[in-house]
């Protein structure tokens, strides 16, 4: 399955790449980069600088880190003389690459009250300007392959962006709302179904015939499964309610040990955005404060909750290569960042359904080297490869991933009590 | 001798409430009020949000604490059926009056992007419009006294909002100028010379009959002092150096062992905007990052760094009563926030200097009750009286103080350890 | 009045000095030095290795850190070719000074299972048998009033190592007993009555006639006191259970700041050795868990519960010259560490009592320096000065402190939150 | 191959179960038991309280800790009118066994002067007569099942007994010897060759038929490997040196990103045990502190240091299942805890060594369940299962294991950044 929605671009920047064709790519490269800004639209200025955690950034971060990607990797490697925009923007929008050396503090990101809004829009449109140029002018693989990757790097942000938006968003008491809508169908979802997989050797990974993908996607290799069964459509907050009322998060014996120490630590009582208030429970959406709504998807759970919800529902979580594998039969998706509604939408029809868009689902595969990896060479081999301990892999894209950015062997990977993306879950169960 | 510069307003608070005259208070009140907008216009509105640490709050907070004070204590006490802006204000804005409630986290304000500033000014206009009519209406001595107490609120912000923001741009690698300008007046300081004071029994603490003072200025009473030596002028930045380059920072035995921990864990090499770039020493002052200027007061020390240099340098720093007294045969003030330089100035002339304006100055007092004190009743008690442990007592006035605010009597209190401030160091020396 | 009580010693170290006679110096080095083995006695050897916070050393540091205290100050500076008992005790048995090189991390004395409490015996063998050596031999001044210091500074360690000890047994579930024996009186303690000062100027601190001080009592000098009452007898448990009762560890209001985010962060409900078991308060001492006597005075309390207490109260806590000055009319003691009780005792009699013994009494006076203060030269300069910051005086000694040691001036002193020393309450009034 | 060395005991504890023979599981259990008192003659009273770090528990709390599982999970059970040790010991001696109530806090484990060793030997000695008492009457499954837990429970546990002391040692500046010996061959170590491996479907985990092994490991079930090639012998303390000598721990592009954090948080400069002290490496080991022997396995190495030297020397670790299929042509195992030397030995022969025993050798593999997991019913299945998260799998056994302990299929686990244990590294490499 393809699980693309309609853009209004040409193509993917894949597609781009693979056709060779550099106008494609230049075109490409516009419609992402104002893709960046559409989604800044709602905001007001103060919006742009806050950063509620260390691991949720500021807007104009995002913004201005993308733009030093440019910049970095192709501008100041593949245009002879190019002055940079500012000599202080490559330490201080550097995420974490020590190749390029020593990365403004992260946590820190939220004290920078300069640049402005406005400067970092003169820093996109001056990169943007040299980017073009170089694009209009270049054959060359290297520049192309690189614009690609900062483009499929700018949609991660654009994801992140509006995640860590929301934990700002959804952390004041003021609740603002940033836009989108959510329609509900009804309290009562579907009994849950499930599909039945065989198991067997079989392949996953990334076709590299079939366009860009990343290098932790890499080798496409074979891997041999047990007969499973996976569930038809995601966990429901009213499902999750469920084991709120039973005493979920008093009970240890349903979690890990670290989940439990969490827990306890945090003082969790419901998934992150769930509030309280005057006797009944609400969410924060992308939208507003709202009542709580049965059938829409439980999001924003850690792979703890996630976990010990399946103990709870006597199943378990899938790995990695039990969901890929599967996604060669999902049927329609769910709601992509195109769609303009930024909340997980409720399940849909019959058979293997929302496995791309609405959440990402959390599996119990720790995020891992594929047999035969080899990082990207180079200071961009730090992209994905370092981070290669103490994660778990996310799989299927969510409501405010880009439809044109995921893929069935796509891997997104978190730190197990992370749930500030919509992350969510899909249950499986062991064929004995 | 009286440390006010001049002003464009025709009377400080305290005689203003004084005088009896409303119309003096609204005019003083008013001039107050606006000055605190004044201070703001050379911000972006992305350098209102900003704060770079918990105890440095956003220029935006400050705005509205303030106006909250003036909303809680009078006009929701005094005014009947008075609706507040907005109702969770009441939570946002509190500082730390635990008798309204508990108020939001202090080391969270940086992370309200809403309300936004053009909110938080009309939240100021619409506080200010109903303080004025109450103003023109009432002549109850609890709303005077409470307003000008309220006004002498706002003055201690101004110089906090001016502080918290030098915090934020003295820590941004672009180091941008807020504004003002310093002289400089060459390199070498005048040679130390002391006033000479007998000691005897004096009196300390304000004269109520003077106007307006905060509770923990009272009640005036009478202490016994030794004979002691009091520096004419400030410690300034080339004599600072000279310990710095002698060792300072590495001498355990100069130090007390809380300073000596905190020298360690923190890395202190320097005062806080010291800045070691190419080989010479600049200094972030609110004009910019500049050479260091040798004959400016150091600023931005800890009572652990005065109490260091007192040592190496043979001396020791004033008690709070030796300051008080000795401020009765002052000469001539250094700047305060009406000169708009934001930065502290040579000493000039001779004579007992600087006693007022330019840096607040340690003593070696910490900060207590006196003798029959009595907190404010109610919870406007919480005003002063609960900080009173572990903090040290500072006098005299800052740069960044509105000169009407400042008085003899005043007692400014900070912990040890503390630098954000304008503090400098004023030298004692006992006689034997 | 005296507060020592009876020693089958022939003098205390002070006198012994004033004396100059070399045969008490070393009979009473000998009486010292015994003490500290004989509190040891009901201890199991594994008791002595146990530090059960950062603050309480391990019984086997302090028989080493005192040894080490005459070895270091005293043989290695005045027996020419002294050999040290072992190379490395230097460093692991150094406190704080910084003057003999980097201390041993304090939180890491427990350990520290090598050297053995054997071992540290013969430490200490070999070091008395070196000192009655020296004595015997030597009329140095310098000798003696080392000694006389180290002995001084062994009986800080005698009371430190009890009180860390309870921290160890108090903390332990099985609740060991120490020893000592605590005869109740009744529950209802005797109406507080109170004794009228009027004030005036008053001389304080050590007078250097009278033998043996630590320097930071010195010199004495004139203060000006305001007329004052203060309570004949400490507040008793009864008393204290009153506040509990009351609310008082849950109403902010009578807490300083600092005081009600310790209350919030640590979650104190009573004094720090009470223990709700069973429907009941009970009270770990050293005699072991018993139910809480109303009469006994209520012991290791905080300053800010004492505070908190006083304010409840509508009274206040003495400054350190109130009490002082007040001692001069002090009646009988209450109990010393020579008494073997091991805790403090209920009040008896009529007029000023327990003053001295039962318990530290938390003053409202900062721990600073008087004026004129100089610190002992050299290294022994940080014995006391390097402390003068955030800490409170304490006055008047307690149960576990030897009665030789314990004078009018003599100033101990701890951080407001701490409580693990037997740390009670005055209470004192101003008088309009 | 069978790793285990000889024995002066009959059997296994899994043969003994397998026989059905009470005797043999008598004598089993006494000689288990045994082996716990002998691995602490060498202990002084002191060495058995202290915990220098929260992971590394008091020998007397191991001694306790084990002898509450049989008391807790058996005598409790199946002895009807079991009248237990101590009241509190069920509090005191939990582990982290939640449905066994609220456990001691883990940290504070090292608090517990008392109850002294006697105490806890006494507990020993009353629960061993018990369980055999029990054991000569009861034929039933259970109790032999839970009986062979519980040993293999001990026999882990003699084994951090011996990680936590030498951690105790090892940061104890005084480095006493526990005991051992470590002979020295030579500085070189033999040219590293690898065993080829075909890959293909293979099966892992533990076949039931051969006795005992922990849920984990189970249950048996096949796996596709890739083609591979694995280290004939461990990475040598001279082969590590190299990588120290050339900045490896200097290098962030060696590291994952958390070890590259860890590094630089925690000071990291060699492996845990190694001191540069007078212009050499020395290396702690369990016969005291020697100059590094550089033909002796690397040893106390983190997975993160284990995954920087193995990306420097440009090959990888092994996953858990190719270790596992590779062991199935092992040659001569290395030593373990029977042999008394305490110590991994230098590398012999030719073939596939030192695959069990020596060092438990890091795998890539993150510590999850295979597929159709299920731990043991109740509270017994907090065991293994809860803590499989952020975990990576050791195997093969240590110096410190006991021979009769280990298997193939055994799956130990730490976290990525702990070094206490006996770790070490075996390289791998991908077949293209």
């Amino acid at each position: 399955m393809k699980p693309q929605r309609g853009w209004d671009t040409p193509a993917s920047p894949t597609e781009a790449q693979a056709h060779g064709s550099a106008d494609e790519l230049t075109r490409y490269y516009v419609s992402v980069r104002e893709q960046s800004a559409q989604l800044c639209e709602p905001l007001e200025i103060e919006d742009f600088g806050v950063q509620p955690m260390a691991d949720a950034s500021p807007p104009k971060w995002h913004l201005a880190h993308t733009t030093w990607f440019f910049e970095t990797f192709i501008l100041r490697e593949f245009v002879p003389g190019y002055a940079v925009f500012h000599p202080k923007f490559e330490y201080l929008f550097n995420s974490y690459y020590n190749g390029v050396g020593e990365p403004y503090p992260r946590p820190r990101r939220g004290y920078l009250s300069r640049p402005t809004v406005a400067e970092v829009m003169a820093y996109r449109e001056h990169v943007d300007q040299h980017m073009q140029e170089l694009l209009d002018s270049a054959d060359a693989e290297d520049v192309q392959a690189r614009t690609v990757l900062g483009l499929h790097h700018e949609q991660q942000h654009q994801e992140l962006l509006l995640t860590d938006l929301k934990y700002n968003f959804g952390n004041n008491p003021l609740y603002p709302a940033y836009g989108g809508s959510c329609a509900d169908a009804g309290e009562s979802p579907a009994a849950l179904t499930f599909t039945t997989f065989d198991g067997g050797i079989v392949a996953v990974g990334h076709n590299t015939a079939d366009g860009f993908a990343f290098d932790n996607e890499l080798p496409r290799h074979e891997v041999l499964l047990q007969p499973f069964l996976l569930a038809d459509r995601l966990v429901t907050n009213s499902e999750f309610l469920d084991f709120v009322d039973d005493g979920g998060y008093e009970r240890a014996d349903l979690w890990l040990s670290e989940g439990w120490s969490t827990v306890q630590a945090a003082g969790w009582q419901a998934p992150l955005y769930w509030v309280h208030e005057d006797g009944q429970w609400c969410e924060y959406r992308l939208d507003g404060l709202h009542p709580l709504q049965g059938n829409l998807p439980v999001v924003h759970v850690s792979a703890h909750e996630a976990f010990a919800y399946a103990t709870w529902a006597g199943l378990r979580l899938p790995t990695e290569f039990e969901w890929e594998h599967a996604s060669n039969v999902a049927v329609e998706p769910g709601s992509f960042v195109e769609d303009g509604v930024y909340h997980p939408q409720a399940a849909r029809g019959s058979g293997l359904g929302q496995m791309f868009g609405d959440v990402w689902e959390w599996t119990s595969s720790s995020y891992g080297p594929y047999p035969g990896y080899a990082p990207l060479p180079g200071t961009l081999g730090e992209y994905n490869g370092k981070f290669m301990s103490s994660q778990l892999v996310l799989r299927g894209g969510s409501t405010a991933t880009p439809g044109s950015h995921i893929r069935a062997s796509y891997r997104n990977f978190f730190y197990p009590p992370d749930r500030w993306q919509f992350s969510g879950i899909r249950l499986a169960k062991h064929i004995e």
